[in-house]
């Protein structure tokens, strides 16, 4: 593809030499005179002047003396734009591979494919040109929207209901029973595990992430959320739209989320927590059991601070062996005093 | 079923319509006239006059005004019961799938069922009416007890040993090697990883939980215990019965668990830590290496200390600042008296 | 095996019966008059004293009176010795298992095995004597060295590299796509995942963890790096050579890790951190992103600082209850004195 023909993709206009041709994309160090990249902010842009690149994505109102560049509003977005079409993803072929297991009473869309031994159980559905990829295992009743990826081994209970372009990496379980019990008797006795998970559109899962389906209720993840690998989702959590959560955070039981809610890894999240719209909480940091959280908040630690406070009690813990020397020193005077 | 059948079925006695026909469970907000639920506590009582239950199981001398209601001792214990067969799981037809691969010196109780895809191999033996479900794989010599469910894709390494009525959901890995090396001459060598690994009988193990097998000895995990999603047992490591372990929990090698204990979710367990029966250890707690947890002790934070020694030294930090400047002041008056 | 054909083994030479035959090796206080131990450190030995051990491993200069021993420089290394003779894992059978499904264009050293269900693509490539078990999955043009051991269920993304005598155990992805999105436009866009990832030789990865590819970059494990059970490595790490990184313990994009680093379990590393060689970070250490930290520190906490001031801080901490009651004396003598 020429650049001239990738600005006019994108809307823009190039600088340059607009007939060179561009087969990739890569990171700004590392491209090549065939490659497409992009550089965004001072310190980018400066390394960009001495990149190999062979043309450079670069902020509108800005310029690189010498370079084919072209200039967008955004680059980075502009960039994930152009390597969709220099870079697609392999397809694979469509249609069932000849070791798969497909109920003949499962609905498969146009073009869908089925990697080798995946499982299509009785009563599920599946939307056209979805991939199911080797070892998927699709339970009764389950569903799949349209254009969405399934990769190796992923694991959908019965029942589960999974949106359009949605991306579910190797080893993701959706709608494995909550962990439910009532201790009578000496003993836990299994809450029964019979509610629905919904997993809307354009929502991606990283590798071995676990989401459980509702105990009497649903789970829901809203559409456009992201979540990390080896992310922990129990019964009956209700996840808004447009969050991302990153890897090892786990949402215990009944907790509600809204929509543009940002976690780090290793946050952990009590029972029937609320967490309002656009709500930060930094990695590692844990919300205890019901509380709530106001829309826009940002928090950080265990318990859960704003950031402002966790980081005026840091300092101030840092200065404790100072605080506790002045003591002693105030004490030694004032027994000097008497 | 009827309500009156219902009610016989929990030894239990109703008020209103016996003959009505219950065909499910529901939560008290979304449940039908046809389905049955329960109300415990003041709150879901009186939420429970409004609910468009057909049925509902309250407390022994509580009463609904105009409701069918059946009364018990404990109504979520006996909608558990209800549920068991108003909302029986689906078995899955018994037998060995075609494409199961199964060793002809495995050995299979009666009624076993073997889904799609799934391995058994040599000398491994599976009791009776246990169902593994598609892509589960039994290593050699490994062993399943009765009426056991593995669902789609558990790894059970050779000679493991798993009880009856066990569950272990998708995704869940028994006995793989314990992270144990030697550092010498430069690098880690691998120490052995040759012991044993049980899960005795009604233990449930949340998905894509992982249970290394003991290095010379055994790692166990005591009856009844229940385990969540993504959690980690170290080698060596002894659970004691009726334990409730949170997602994404961490057990480190050698530790000796009691019976009884509980853990939130996120917990970190240092090496060779002993914990008496009835502890309690709050979300994200972590307890150093070596350590011994008393009976009955309820932890929280990292380094763990008791409940209320952690309360009160976070009540104390949110005081430092106001602590800080009364030192200020303390200094300003000395100041001045001299 | 006799106890002087190990000794010849082990270039050591042995006190006792040299005729005893040895057929496997135990655990100190589980051994039989048939098994091999060890016995380092004063307490071990004097329990070995009293061990039904056949023969003991100990260090050079000690002894146990009566007892059939072999002297060793470091008993515990030659214990991992001689238990690779006496107790080798099963290798199975070489070969292709009927149910696997292995593309013509893929390429297959001598003796490797493949086991059932297992599933390589198209231009893969797989090392001499390396074991792929049930249900490995191995995508496009990645490649595996020798004599590895992937356990069931691992899922290799396409182009992956893996190096010689590597372990993944089961349920282990690598090259997962990275987690990283442009927020634009009201919704979440997916920065392409195009990037590698490199698994040098003799690393092994735990059960269920999870290591991403590279975003444009390059996802890089260093050779002997050991990382345990539900790991997380995201996209673009660098870890160097020799590391240990235990259970749970999440590593965020872009970090770059040195040699002999060692990370305890549910450690969390913030994004493009750096940490130099030798560093050892506690269990539940967390490194805010973007930080360096220095060669050869030990870490404690989160935000991690060095263990004597995580301790002087914790032992503050401790005491702040007491430094407030002075405070409050110091306020009540000035007034008085007023």
């Amino acid at each position: 593809m020429r650049v001239d023909e990738i600005a006019r993709f994108l809307n823009a206009s190039f600088t340059g030499d607009g007939s060179r041709e561009i087969r990739g994309v890569a990171a700004l160090d590392a491209a090549g005179p065939d490659h497409l990249t992009f550089a965004e902010g001072a310190r980018a842009l400066s390394r960009a002047s001495s990149s190999g690149s062979g043309c450079i994505l670069i902020p509108l109102g800005t310029e690189l003396e010498g370079r084919t560049t072209i200039a967008v509003p955004h680059p980075k977005l502009a960039f994930i734009r152009a390597a969709s079409i220099l870079a697609p993803g392999v397809a694979p072929p469509s249609g069932i591979h000849a070791t798969a297991v497909v109920s003949p009473e499962a609905r498969l869309g146009p073009e869908v494919s089925v990697g080798s031994g995946a499982v299509i159980e009785r009563g599920a559905r599946v939307g056209a040109r979805t991939r199911l990829a080797a070892g998927v295992f699709l339970g009764e009743e389950a569903e799949v929207g349209e254009d969405s990826v399934l990769h190796p081994r992923v694991t959908v209970y019965p029942r589960a209901r999974i949106g359009n372009r949605v991306i579910l990496h190797a080893g993701v379980v959706v709608g494995s029973d909550g962990f439910g019990y009532v201790f009578a008797e000496g003993r836990h006795h299994k809450f029964p595990q019979l509610g629905g998970v919904i997993i809307e559109d354009e929502v991606e899962i990283g590798s071995n992430s676990t989401v459980d389906r509702g105990s009497l209720g649903t789970t829901v993840i809203g559409e456009g959320t992201k979540i990390d690998n080896l992310v922990q989702i129990a019964h009956n959590v209700r996840i808004g739209r447009h969050c991302v959560i990153a890897a090892q955070t786990g949402i215990s039981g009944s907790v509600e989320i809204g929509d543009f809610v940002v976690m780090g890894g290793q946050v952990g999240i009590g029972e029937r927590v609320r967490i309002e719209d656009g709500v930060r909480i930094g990695g590692q940091g844990g919300i205890l059991t019901g509380k709530i959280v106001r829309k826009g908040a940002t928090l950080w630690g265990t318990p859960a601070r704003p950031l402002e406070v966790f980081k005026r009690q840091y300092a101030y813990l840092n200065r404790l062996p100072d605080l506790a020397r002045r003591v002693r020193e105030l004490e030694k005077q004032m027994l000097n005093d008497e």
